[in-house]
């Protein structure tokens, strides 16, 4: 995949890919069925040259992908506004990456191993401190591995400053920043007494710390 | 559409996607080009029956889809993360919009008053407080309308309590609560001395105060 456009704005860097994937909690997977797009937000963790994602065996569009239609997936954050001396200068500052390609369902000891994957993603170490997927639960639950190809991923960095125009004086301009951020965790009602925050979910506060 | 899958989770309450559509920035549109689904993240603003999109002329995804191609609409909000007695229990809550259907290019008089929708929706009230865009500057976007329409959205809304399991004491389980939020608006390096936060980017920062 390749910037025709602005491609001041492409960041050919797969560490700063990685990094920006890392980040980041969901993405949206496309596929193509019947020659009309199909869409769902998922969550999705980077394991070295892969993404992984996982979701329900009914999940349409995960089958559909599942089943070797391409896909696209689209991971974007919004970073702020950019507010500009007119409309047409303001806009969002965000940081995007999309990933074309073919997933492959996993089965066996490799979807056991990606369904811990995915969890020590979104809560790194929890899979040390709960109990397994029973084998029902494994059964119920699709893992798709999408490969990081060179030429296969494409990551846009919109940032900058706001542009500014000396004849449009008396006008504020600026930059109103957004982030993710993440509240204290909240123990169920449920909860037994005298239990601490594990640090898997302290690691998770930690990374949306606003 | 129809959720053939955990039609509990199904929200068919017209005002409850207006709602969430409203409450939301980005989406993420996706189109089929050569058979292979192409993604790009925008922004958006709901326009009653109508979501309104803009992005460059010369943005292929945009182009494709006002070339008449079908299109899919995908605007999602994380609100926490669900951490159960196991990893399979655990997850997203989530809001999620999918809308279907065709984009029609606006041109002329529609295309200069969706441009002013679009700022206000970002930041109300912006249009009345900068100039309206240069000739070249709205010839260089385009607007594209995609129809609300009876069957052609889906509302998705996951949240609810963290299963628990008292043959799983001993782990904490509880809700770890995401918010899209906006930080102080910062005035550019440019900006003219004396200049007070106008109401339209007040508005914005306090749609998103965490």
């Amino acid at each position: 995949m390749k910037l025709t456009r602005k491609p001041e704005r492409g960041v050919d860097d797969r560490a700063a890919l990685d990094a920006f994937l890392d980040g980041q909690l969901t993405g949206t997977l496309a596929v193509v069925v019947e020659g009309i797009p199909s869409v769902v937000p998922v969550l999705y963790v980077r394991d070295g040259d892969r993404l992984l994602i996982h979701g329900s065996t009914g999940a349409g569009t995960l089958r559909a992908a599942a089943g070797g239609a391409p896909v696209a997936f689209s991971v974007h954050a919004i970073d702020g506004i950019r507010v500009s001396y007119n409309g047409f200068h303001s806009g969002a500052n965000y940081r995007s990456a999309v990933v074309q390609g073919y997933c492959r369902r996993l089965e066996g000891a490799e979807h056991l191993a990606a369904l811990d994957r995915i969890v020590d993603g979104l809560l790194p170490g929890r899979v040390a401190e709960v109990p397994p997927p029973t084998a029902k639960e494994a059964a119920q639950t699709m893992t798709l591995e999408l490969p990081l190809v060179p030429g296969g991923w494409l990551f846009k960095v919109r940032g900058g400053e706001v542009a500014a125009n000396p004849e449009a004086g008396g006008v504020w301009i600026g930059f109103v920043p957004l982030t993710l951020t993440a509240g204290e965790p909240e123990a169920a009602a449920q909860q037994d007494a005298g239990i601490h925050i594990p640090d898997s979910v302290r690691a998770l506060r930690a990374r949306f710390d606003g």
